[in-house]
């Protein structure tokens, strides 16, 4: 019999498919044309290209290295083709019933290594905690500009995942609104909060533990990363910090290495397990707490941030974007199992 | 400038990139494999393998002709491999913190048509009513089953929006909840029915009639097909019946022959001007009337049943499934524009 599994956060449904469970073997990546090295010549991430990209932001580089030179580590730059523009004011209007403002935000890469053939879960732990310093320092820097409400921290890798480029890049988006599934969430969080005085996350987390750890791929001492109980996608993975904490920004450096050396195992066992699979991650956190300073009661004791990781295995049907109602193929406890069995030894 | 526009129902906001604005030639098509003979003769939806399929449920099929036997024009069966099992009580339970039931439901499948390589939109219009006929009345024989909340009506044509088999065909899924993304619109019409009175579906229309007439993109007596205001995806479409009725399953045969006729032609001019994407269509009416009766006030003023049309032209990147913000390439004007002016003469 098929299991109709609720979130407690979103209060989403989600079907999981228990008999024609889906094995990682039953998920055939989209197969993806090799680039040729005259393609890779042309990338604007690659090092040496620096010019081809709007000027540095930021770096972590090499002492005595120049702005927009090689010689950096990890790169930030602003998207070369903004969804959002960064000059200019809200312009908030109406025509007739409808609402709209002017594209105001800011849209920066953040170029993850120099080297165009290393993913993300390939790069060495300190270099990866180094991309989450770089995210979290623009973060605090966007936040400064109070026309932005909400800062999204995300990553398309590959092609079925959104990705127009290979090289490996995180983006960040700052927008004047803070996205409905973002406030979704945090209203399901602040619920439970107002009900209980316990954050929902940190709930989930005391459940997983000590309850039933079926669905835990791995934890250390800063982070566990689960397969949640009504994951909407098969292998979604949740990497959560043990710590209570709401706002990604105020997350210290001894926890971004817990994080990064989490994330890096994850990375590496879905990269194992299914075959390199294209995939979206997206850091779930409270909105620029500059704005919203105090005009959100229990906020900061009922979120807690976290990453969730998708990989981009099936393709989402009408159903699914038309009902918010999902039908995963592979339960979760399943999908942990198999990562949790997947040696990554060497794999480096 | 790009634009964010808010949509007025759920008050999702969307990105316009009204700079570089996609054009309908701007998207490519996954090409998809030419499909074998051999393939089309074990498709399970083609006349003459009606033993391949479970029992018929019902079908228009000419006078004497035999259940499960060609002589059919639409044809309705259990889904062979259903999300939820028709059999079974609901089960609510919980483990610990979280809530789950049993997966009990129905899973249907409306063959559109006996010949396999026939697109909804090139069906005669008398057939494609005969379709929405038929979705009613399953839809009205589902309702009785008290179990069930919802049922939801939607199409996945081709690899990229989901569907399995190429032949022509419809699904509906009886759900035991009410899937979220229509609670969510639901209750937005019904706030805004508390405020005015009025029907936001109805000053839609009204306003895309009378004050801005440049996101129709067709119209007859009972129907109206526009490009959304604040549309989320290129070349979305929704069909919006000009007689206010909540309910799907209340529709007469003349508002169906009139949704028919302007079905047709949309589908016909995605066809032509896009070069046959990809897409899904679903209806979205209301939860089952029977269970609900009286405890929804407002729900049969405030809401307003219609078909929404996404064209599988992008994919959806992490951005947009972590946050429900959307970027959408073509502005709705443009789009509107494209289709008006899509000639389909000798379309058929």
């Amino acid at each position: 019999m098929p299991e109709l599994r609720k979130d407690p956060i979103t209060a989403r449904w989600v079907i999981m498919a228990t008999e024609r469970g889906k094995r990682p073997s039953d998920f055939v990546p989209e197969t993806e044309e090799e680039e040729s090295d005259e393609a890779i010549k042309h990338c604007p991430f690659c090092e040496g290209n620096e010019a081809m990209t709007p000027p540095e932001i930021t770096a972590i580089r090499a002492p005595g290295t120049q702005k927009d030179t090689p010689g950096w580590k990890v790169r930030v730059t602003a998207n070369k083709f903004p969804a959002l523009r960064i000059e200019g004011d809200l312009g908030r209007r109406g025509i007739g019933m409808y609402d709209l403002m002017n594209g105001v935000g800011a849209h920066e890469v953040v170029i993850e290594s120099p080297d165009h053939k290393k993913r993300l879960g390939h790069l060495p732990v300190s270099q990866i905690a180094d991309i989450f310093k770089v995210c979290r320092s623009r973060v605090e820097d966007l936040m400064k500009d109070r026309r932005f409400d909400y800062m999204l921290i995300f990553k398309n890798q590959g092609k079925s995942a959104g990705a127009s480029l290979n090289h490996a890049h995180t983006q960040i988006i700052a927008t004047p609104i803070v996205p409905k599934r973002v406030i979704e969430e945090i209203d399901g969080a602040i619920s439970h909060y107002q009900a209980k005085r316990r954050c929902i996350f940190c709930d989930i987390i005391d459940q997983e533990q000590m309850l039933a750890t079926h669905r835990i791929i791995y934890s250390n001492d800063e982070i566990i990363a689960i397969s949640p109980f009504a994951a909407r996608f098969p292998f979604e993975v949740w990497i959560l910090p043990k710590k209570h904490l709401a706002d990604f920004t105020m997350a210290s450096d001894h926890n971004l290495q817990g994080f990064a050396e989490a994330l890096k195992v994850v990375l590496l066992k879905l990269t194992k397990a299914l075959n390199k699979p294209d995939y979206n991650h997206i850091i779930h956190t409270i909105p620029n707490r500059l704005n919203f300073n105090g005009s959100n009661p229990y906020i900061e004791e009922g979120y807690h941030w976290h990453m969730e990781i998708i990989p981009r295995l099936t393709k989402l049907a009408g159903f699914e974007w038309g009902s918010g109602f999902y039908i995963n193929p592979t339960l979760p406890e399943v999908a942990a199992d198999y990562l949790r069995d997947t040696d990554i030894t060497g794999e480096e």
